[in-house]
């Protein structure tokens, strides 16, 4: 066993020290700052799972930072190695390329690392990736779609900012969609982001008379979107349906306010919460847990809503 | 909350009863019975799970069937159903045709599920899929190789019974050793089985003057090959990498005893441990479990060997 605690043990004598104080495990998260909804829902699940866990076990504790940029993410888990030598990091990188030499650095000190969500520009140097289902996010929107239009009709749709996951996501939904007589009349950036899409959805109430529904791929972009559809009058031609499992969407569920927005799609930041278990499970069980976890993406509708609800989270 | 303890009840007044007695989760834990030196680790490791966990669980309680026919598996799990009214459902089918009727109408009956190893003939019936890497197992092994024979070489291969699995393994293998010098002069199917490896090893011998490894893919395939070296005398002139992580070809790395048998790599029957891990997380923790689970293959080396070795396991 390692000698992890160094500062528990300054100054006492080791014989008079419990065991579990001399064979302490110490967790390092690195996660981005609360910068936009979802990492505001990242940070309260970090912050919840460390503050469970590690009052759970005598014999696991936690150092959890936030980073509001890459370069303080590096400096932060350099820290955790200078200062508090960790036995294992849970990080979800701020940006991949920056974090991949780091990170590198300390799997190869013999450090467990555990990368969440987004990836490192390397593969294999992680022993555990956890991650959302960005084809499942894609597919299970369009099988609402298919489900709640039997007989076809007209949407618009609006996507993230341009990048694989985005592709991914697009991809499954058109080809679970395909067949069904959904005709997709319009499909714009909306760039993960309210404002954006806000205007996206205007451009399109304009231009399209007739509207049966919006696959919004996105709580933030979903609001942006109702907003616009608020201002237009015409809530009662369409619904809309976003993703994330935003809070404020899914207590409309829970309320049964679903006329509009009768659905979500998860794609949960508490996938931090899974990252850290799993990891803690590593030290507690002897049950392998290298490898790669991927979270489903649910759907989430009136009867399940409550599952998904965290009233404390800022998310 | 179901109530999901009947008998625990019977003839009790519910006003009496603990919290924890009411709201007691029941899972079920269905796998073949220990016919091969796999399933029998599997058993153990399945049992070793169960009886800590329940344990530390008040509010957790287990029952653990193992099957020696699909059929016998089927009516374990119609059983766990109808007198022991299951939560969840944990299996690891015997075979996947005939368990994916069974399983999908436990699933759709609101019992969560979650599949091991061998997966259903249809998709998406469970909620949690768990399974070791098979394209990994072959990579492992072929870097392996390549790390040693770094001027190439002359070996020969054993594989398993002709399966998707073992198609993946050799195709993840000869990748991994393209271009290295290194040339298979032989590659038969042991079927996973001692007394076949036996032969097929005599056979490679008698034909072959110039052997530097073997490549036997398999524990048990590994202790056939090499009866059959010892038998013609010819330890010196090479070395056999297994796979699977049997307790004597573990025990011989942590012995040192690594000439003929330099390392492993596993493809953990205690990957049941991982999936009943993740599936009580599902009821003592919100940190989403729904998606798939696939555990690495590692490197096992006299230097790691000690974390894959379990004393009481037959396996």
């Amino acid at each position: 066993m390692r000698l992890t605690s160094i500062s528990l043990l300054a100054g006492t004598a080791l014989a008079a020290l419990p065991v579990a104080a001399q064979s302490e495990t110490v967790i390092g998260v690195s996660i981005p700052a609360a910068t936009h909804g979802w990492t505001g829902g990242l940070n309260f699940h970090a912050r919840e799972t460390v503050d469970r866990l590690g009052a759970a076990h005598d014999d696991i504790s936690f150092v959890l930072t936030t980073a509001s940029d890459p370069g303080a993410q590096v400096n932060d888990i350099e820290d955790m190695i200078a200062t508090r030598n960790i036995d294992a990091l849970v990080v979800l990188p701020f940006e991949s390329e920056p974090l991949t030499g780091p990170v590198q650095a300390v799997a190869e000190g013999g450090t467990w690392v555990t990368v969440v969500d987004r990836g490192l520009a390397q593969d294999g140097i992680e022993d555990l990736y956890v991650a959302g289902d960005n084809e499942a996010f894609g597919r299970v929107a369009g099988e609402f779609f298919v489900d709640r239009m039997p007989d076809g009709g007209n949407i618009v749709a609006l996507r993230g900012i341009p990048t694989t996951i985005d592709n991914e996501r697009v991809e499954a939904f058109e080809s679970a969609i395909e067949g069904s007589g959904i005709e997709i009349i319009g499909m714009e950036h909306g760039n993960w982001n309210r404002d954006d899409s806000f205007e996206v959805m205007q451009d399109f109430l304009s231009r399209h008379d007739s509207i049966d529904a919006v696959w919004a791929s996105d709580d933030d972009m979903a609001m942006g979107a109702l907003e616009a559809i608020a201002q237009a009058g015409r809530e009662d031609e369409m619904w809309v349906l976003g993703g994330a499992g935003m809070k404020e969407m899914i207590a409309r569920l829970i309320e049964g306010d679903t006329e509009m927005v009768p659905a979500n799609v998860t794609y949960p930041p508490s996938m931090i919460s899974s990252a850290i278990e799993l990891t803690v499970l590593r030290y507690t069980s002897p049950a392998p847990m290298a490898g790669s976890f991927i979270i489903d993406s649910v759907l989430v509708t009136e009867d399940n809503a409550e599952e998904f609800y965290f009233p404390d989270s800022p998310f």
